[in-house]
Order: structure tokens, then sequence, then C-alpha cells
């Protein structure tokens, strides 16, 4: 079994302000207030088919310690420190490669480190089934989300032909950028639409081809990163050339030129195809996605976090306190209501869109 | 100049919680953001006329050490600690016999130690005028209020014949308790009755006499206790015997009792009197009276205190933030918000007679 997991465990989750901010963003927080932060909840959701010396965290240098403390059973070579924001291709196309020098046929789960899933047992048949997919193919498989609604939140991924029906897997026709309610609407009703996920499974030969195809200037970098990978220069070097790859993500890079369009890549065809699954899942990339997963009281208010919270007379409201204060809380009605590092934030939850905007108002 | 100023300042301020609590009661606390607590304002409004030596505070043992901190000009001997609350009778009845022990001559100014005032010249020229008006009778004069809306949270004192028209003080016929709606309704449209502001005067001398007529056993508490005065022993004394003082308040004991019945005190007679005043008065007893005494930004929020609040769409709210935490709040119309000691409050300001129940909805 040559399977790797890889985390990309590098954003900074603005959208959960006061509660997540760029000194520790939402993986590191357990959002869910069930006692595992969601990078621990990810590792534990891919279960123990990948053992340690297999799971990979790409983050940035400033969480380092925050990575060691909560998996503390990942060697500290797998987890790779990007010394800058440069999106998912110069992610994956780090340790991408550093996989490679060590195990040349590895096959490779790239995934969010954020996300949630309800169904953890077909979650993994999924995950089982895409990788004996590709491989030793020059293949790359997305998982495609099961649409529960319109949503204008989710890029879509538009199925084609059927590839393998036995596994459940066709082929990528397109991958269609956040739509508008319209469009959306559209999709929904179209059972050739999937929410893309950004959970994606390739070997690391097809991914170091991909971007040596598409992106063969960023390819020529990490040819030079990798002699120093695994030797105490490691570090340095990337921190030196890393900046220099080109700030785009794997989506744009690589999974929409080859959409529709297989190319030769290792000396066999290589294409994109889609996993249509259906196991709960919700990207937490919001207060209402986070809304939707937690269990609610009796007048449909979310809980999350401290103890010492009262609900007096409010409704319809997600309450996630840092533990740092108590809260009374009365006669709201459809409210978020979160306080980290000494911020508190009360808005309205259909303004969620805008708590980057709110978070701005205050002075630094 | 034998005037002496009384400050009762051992009340707990629960309708004020979380920023005020039994540790830290409103009087101690810059309820208005301006820089001095509303003790040190209440010093401040009584001005020069009372030297350091002439004002006392009754309060709380457990207060001491903040009424030091925060009147450091007063002398230690000053400050009155009551064991515990025996209400405003046994209060009165301490420092009453305790500043005639040194000062038989005095004549009192008594007053609460959170109230607000806006008119200081206005405030000070009633209170120059009062003291005259008893100062070495036996007559007793409250402060009435000009009420300015029919106020179902204040007691009200209804007035009689005229007494002194140039120093405009007529003789009470009653005190009246807080009034339902209707009553309170009456009471607006006529003009003979005013707020009791819970401010009034009178000679030390009466008080004691006072006192010794519709209390008498609190009175001999008092003579015992007396000798202690002003000796290491006063507190040890003071602890033994306070406790045994019947616990009434002075409307009750003595305002009530005299209203429209003058009594011979001192022997001379003595009557309750009322100056109809008009200073701009609060007793800041609730959120919503401390809503009407502060500023307002352009959608009507009053924020007091911390600098670092943002106020998002929301309009009508009382803000009171301890520092300790930066606040977003958006779309919130009509509400109290209050932080402190790491507890926030969130209610609707129509809602704050229920604070005390509110703050009892939390574990200890």
């Amino acid at each position: 079994m040559n399977r790797h997991l890889v985390i990309m465990a590098g954003g900074i989750g603005s959208r959960f302000w006061p509660m997540s901010r760029p000194e520790n963003p939402k993986q590191f927080i357990d959002v869910l207030g069930v006692g595992r932060t969601l990078l621990q909840l990810t590792v534990d959701r891919f279960g123990k088919d990948f053992k340690p010396e297999h799971v990979w965290i790409v983050t940035s240098a400033a969480y380092k310690e925050k990575v060691r403390e909560q998996l503390p059973d990942i060697p500290e070579e797998n987890i790779l420190l990007e010394p800058c924001m440069r999106n998912t291709t110069p992610c994956i196309g780090y340790v991408a490669w550093k996989i490679r020098k060590k195990y040349p046929d590895a096959t490779l789960v790239v995934s969010p480190a954020d996300h949630f899933v309800v169904d953890t047992q077909e979650f993994r048949r999924c995950i089982s089934t895409g990788l004996d997919f590709v491989a030793g193919s020059s293949n790359i498989l997305t998982l495609g989300m099961k649409p529960t609604r319109p949503d204008t939140g989710y890029g879509y991924i538009q199925s084609g032909d059927v590839a393998s029906s036995e596994k459940n897997i066709l082929e990528v026709n397109a991958f269609r950028e956040k739509p508008d309610l319209q469009t959306a609407k559209q999709y929904y009703s179209d059972c050739k639409y999937n929410w893309n996920a950004g959970i994606f499974m390739w070997d690391a030969s097809t991914a170091e081809a991909a971007i040596r195809m598409f992106e063969p200037e960023m390819a020529v970098l990490f040819d030079k990163m990798s002699e120093s990978f695994y030797t105490a220069k490691e570090q340095e070097v990337v921190n030196e050339l890393f900046p220099q790859c080109n700030k785009i993500s794997i989506d744009y890079a690589v999974m929409e030129r080859l959409a529709g369009k297989p190319q030769q890549l290792n000396g066999q065809k290589g294409g994109v195809y889609v996993m249509p699954s259906d196991f709960g899942w919700s990207d937490l990339g919001t207060w209402g996605s986070l809304y939707a997963q937690t269990s609610k009281d009796q007048n449909e208010n979310a809980i999350i976090g401290a103890e010492n919270i009262s609900m007096i007379e409010s409704t319809d409201c997600i309450v996630r306190a840092s533990g740092q204060i108590k809260m009374v809380l009365q006669g709201l009605d459809g409210y978020i209501v979160a306080d980290d590092n000494g911020t508190l934030l009360v808005c309205k939850k259909n303004q969620e869109q805008r708590i980057k905007e709110f978070s701005e108002t205050l002075k630094k």
C-alpha cells in the first residue's frame, strides 16, 4: 500500500472571525465543540489506512508548532512549511515532489484541513475506491458532492460520460466557478453537476507531470528545491525559491485545463474524473454551514463551545463562545454571537458574508 | 459654616449587572464614561463648600478600600463602615450620632452616591438655600424633582401649603410610593407632586431626635455605640451593635410619619418640607435612565466606556463596554449590550427590569 494523505492546512479562515484569525485559523480550532480541532478530525476521518509516515501536512511556517502539538504522531519531516501563501498549485507541487523523492510510486489523496463529513464509513469507501482508480494511471479523480441546495458559494463539476459504472466514476467535462443564483438553480436541477469539494486523488508522478506540463517554470523551481529535500538545507532553499512560484490554484493550473481534454502524462493518457459522492459534507466555510452541522436546542439555537451561555427568549442563533466570557443573551432572533481573543461579534446570520468587512471596522 | 455632606454609598446596584456587581457596585464605577466614578462625581457636585473633614461616607465594610482610593482627601474616620445592610435609617443614625458627637451644631445634607445632575450650579443653589432653611430648626427638607414623565419607578412627594415663597419651599402632605401607571399619570398632571430624589437636609440634632422619637430602640443602640466613636474600638462596637438595628428606610421610619403631622423635636416644632427643584436629575437606576443621560451617535446609540466598539446598522442601543473586549455589533435595534468581569449581557432594552432574573440564569 503506497497511499499517502496530503492535508492542505495553510488557510487563514477569515470568514469565521473572531473565532478564526490569521494567528489561529479555523483548522486549528475545535470549531464544532467536540474536543478535536478540524485538522485532527480530518486526519481521524481518513483512518488507520494512512500510517503517520504517510500523512503530510502543508501549512504556513507560522503554524508549525500548532501542527506538531495537534498531530504529535506525524514525523517532523512530513510537515511542509510554506514561507508564503502561493495558492494550491505550489502547495501541491512542493509536497508531490517531496513525497515522490522518497516514495516514487506514491498515490496521493489531497484534502483540505477544515471540512466536515457525516458518514465516515462511506467517506473512506469513496477514498479507497478512488485511490484504486487512479493508482498506476495518469488520471486525476475529484470527489463531487451531491448538491443539497442551489448553493452559490461552491464551484460545480460538470460530469460527462461514464468511465467506470462499477466504481461510479465519470469523466469531467468542465469545472464551473461559483454561479449566480439562477445558474445555481439550473445546476441543482441537473444531475450532471456536483459540488467541487477540493478533494482529489492522483499519483505523485501524475501531479508532477501535470504541473510540469502546465506550469513548467514552477516545475523547474521544484526540481531545484528537490535537491535539498530531507536535508538540513531544505527549509532554507524552500524559503528562497518557493516565493518565486506563480500564485495559482490547482483548479486553474491543472484541473480546468485538463477537463474534457485528456493529455499524455508520463507516457499514458491522463484526464480528470469525478466520483459523485454522498456522505454528508460541508466545507464549514461559513457560520451558516456550521450552524447547519451542529445540534440545536428547542429554540433552534446552536450553541458551541463554552458551557456558561444562557439563552433567554432567543431563537435561531449560532453562539460560539471561547469560554473566556460568560454570556446572557436575551431576545435575539437569527444572530451570530461569537467571541474570541477579546473580541465579540454580534451580527445577523443573514449578513455573515460581510464578516470580513465587519472585522475591518475595528481599530487595530 | 457647620455644613456637612453625608453620602450613602452602600448599595449593590444589581440592576446594572454585569457592569455593576456586589463586589464592585455602580457608585464605584465610571458609569458615564467620563473618567470619574459616580461617587467621585457626587462629591465633586457638592463643591468646595464642603471641606473634606465635613464629608462623610457611609458604606459597607467591603468597600472601604474603594472609597479610600477614590476619595483620598476624605479622612479615614469620616468613612463609616456598616457591618451589614440595614436600610437607610441605621445608616443615617450612625452618621448623625457620630457627626453630632464632634460637631453638635452640624447641619447635614444626605445624598445617595449614584445619582446624576445636569445643572450643578442650580443644584448647589438649591442645597445652599435648603441648608439655610433647616439650620437651627427642627425641620427636615427634601428635594422634590419636577417630573418629566409619568414615571412608575420613583416615589412621589405630595406638597401642601407654601412655607417660604422666597425660598420656594412647601409643606409635605404625604409621601407616595411608586405608583401604577394610571396614578403616575394623575401625579404627572398635578403640580403638587414631585419625585422623591432621596436627598434631604436637617440638623444632626433633628436627625437624632427624630430617630429617638420614632425608633427609640435604635436610638438606644446608637447611644451605646456613640461611646466608642473616634476611638480604636469604634468598629468593633459597631460590628456588634449595628446588626441589632431595625431594618427600615428613613422614608418609612421618619419622613412618612412626620409628613403632614409636625412634632415637637428638640423643644421646637419640626415638620417635613419640600423644595421643588429643576436641575436635570436622574437616579441612574436603570440602563434606560443611563441611556437618557448620555450622548447618542447619529443612530441613537449611546456608547459608553471603551473606545473599540464598532456599531454597524445598529440603532437605539446602549452599549457599555468594560474595555476588556472589543465589540462589533451589527443589526441590533433597541438592545443593551454590556460586558464586565468576563460576563456579557445582550438583552432588549425594554426588558431591563428583568436583568436581575437574567443574571441569575448563569451558573455561579
